[in-house]
């Protein structure tokens, strides 16, 4: 048993599908850093649990959807998520079926313990806005967790104006360190009510007060827990200070430039943008319909063996449909936009497309 | 619920006692690495499972004990345990009160689904025999899983021959590597298990099928589970790669004599071994009583300060009583040697020393 007995997350359909996809392992739909897996069984924020489709027992999560490349406004997450005709539930459900009405519904109705999004949405290249959420989620009763693996040092965040609760990140994205650490925060809402749980989290892995301890955070004598990969962690510091160094504001205005830039060069190559509107769109990934009469991984194995340039497919439903081009950290610059547009002009000229 | 209702663990005290710490988090017997620690709840291999010291169900844990410094036979894992007196209960018991009495039945009376063991137990610089060990497990139909985290490339080990069914280290002790991987293997048995069972682990994390996939294990197409820290993985591999160059068993041979050249100094100046027997003396890591009239914490600040060598004290109930000097990996030179030899010399004749 936990603290928590809900979890509500929300979700482009981009991912919940991912999980939904037959021979896909449940909770498949989480990507891109190692946190938010571990929050798919029992392992994130020690206080909050999530279910297994078993009967071991956890909390209640419901899920909120929006159609791929889309975010959520404040009153999608309060009430009733945006609707999806049912062309769309057809594209996006497993086998083309109906979701359960009940995935519809909002804070009111379920009253959750904990709202669960993610700030940069990778899958799809979405900005998810994050103002108002907080004191929303703070109005019914409920904490904010906020992945910003994709999006912290690339896009404005606020983690204490913007009332978030848990908020954590990866080493390996803008932060420019190799992969392996996941900085993390909590707020003094999270920490008490991580304090306040009366039994122990069933992962020691995860047990963020015992952590807290072994960091110095609590005032404590020091507990042995594990023996840190302190290379991880001085290369997680020295990237935080390159971004210190270079200054927050700067680097997202950078990101910013950059991905206007990329924007405007795909769109001069024909290409279709994923994200319609653009103030949704993440500013560290950039996600493009695949061009008709391509297909992806001609595309991508292309730059990759031409031009020694790494970009992605889709993940989950949007398999196929888009690529997504990552510029991130030390990788946005003008000179990177240029350098993955004339690859791409090049793939468009050189790969096979059917006339069909 | 997990395939395995049952984890049998052999410590000897200093490891049990060091949980039963008032003031201690339950598991803190586990050391050293992050692997067992994970043990302690959920996570280590998903089929096995402990229980929590609350409601949340989980596998029952039987405890065998041996007196600090001792190792055990086959006959106190089989049968009942070697019986402390009730002197030795007080020192290592919590509150010095008696533990029940079921703590020291062996595998005949409580049918575990799996016995715990470390090989190197690097508390009480125990060197654990594994000799006949995984064949008593199997015909009691259990499997057997072995810590090796301070031994391995240091000390023998077989695992196919001693039929261990699971195996794991880290990468930070022989293995010369930064800490933050652990390398682990099964054995045919329990990767069977491992695939057997019907429920999903609770942890994502320790999820060894899909990690198993997600190494190219199975044969499957590979599906994403986390961003995997490749700069540990390739350090972890030169640290293998090091240790194959120089052959095993020179490092082995290495290690050995090293430590005895160690355990020579160390009676030369006086000082006790905590290991009585020496094939029971684990060759990276030696054990001396804290020599009367000291204070350890002065003999480890000493040589810290004035020497730059860093030595431990104990931990649990071995605290204040011994010094843990490690030699391992590329530390384990005849010249660290006499380095450690020379310093504690210096400690001796110049920390302060009690006449009481």
């Amino acid at each position: 048993m936990s603290l928590c007995l809900q979890w509500f997350m929300a979700f482009s359909t981009g991912q919940i599908c991912g999980r939904l996809d037959p021979g896909r392992r449940p909770h498949s739909w989480f990507m891109h850093d190692q946190f938010p897996h571990r929050a798919a069984r029992w392992e994130v924020c020690p206080n909050l649990t999530l279910p297994l489709p078993t009967s071991v027992p956890g909390a209640n999560v419901h899920e909120l959807l929006k159609p791929l490349g889309e975010y959520f406004a404040l009153w999608d997450i309060e009430e009733v998520s945006a609707s999806l005709d049912a062309g769309q539930w057809a594209r996006a459900g497993p086998g083309g079926g109906h979701l359960p009405l009940c995935f519809m519904q909002g804070l009111v109705q379920h009253k959750p313990s904990v709202l669960f999004i993610a700030h940069g949405e990778s899958s799809t290249g979405v900005l998810q806005p994050l103002e108002g959420l907080g004191k929303l989620c703070h109005r019914h009763g409920c904490l904010l967790l906020v992945d910003a693996v994709a999006s912290l040092g690339g896009a404005p965040i606020f983690m204490d104006q913007q009332e978030i609760d848990v908020l954590y990140s990866g080493s390996q994205k803008v932060l420019n360190a190799p992969p392996g650490s996941a900085p993390i925060s909590f707020s003094e809402r999270a920490r008490e009510k991580i304090l306040r749980r009366k039994t122990k989290p069933p992962s020691f892995y995860l047990d963020m007060a015992w952590l807290a301890n072994y960091w110095g955070c609590d005032g404590e004598p020091r507990r042995y827990h594990h023996t840190a990969p302190i290379n991880s962690f001085f290369s997680l510091r020295e990237g935080l200070t390159m971004l210190v160094e270079l200054g927050l504001e700067t680097s997202w205005e950078r990101h910013q430039a950059n991905c206007a830039q990329l924007c405007q060069g795909l769109r001069d190559l024909g290409l279709e943008l994923f994200v319609k509107e653009e103030k949704a769109r993440l500013p560290t990934i950039t996600t493009v319909r695949v061009p008709e009469g391509y297909d992806w991984r001609d595309i991508t194995a292309f730059l990759m063996e031409n031009h020694s340039i790494e970009i992605a497919g889709g993940l989950g439903p949007s398999v196929g449909k888009v690529l997504r081009i990552g510029l991130m950290g030390c990788n946005s610059t003008s000179g990177n936009v240029d350098s993955v547009l004339r690859a791409l002009r090049d793939a468009l000229a050189r790969c096979h497309r059917s006339r069909l």
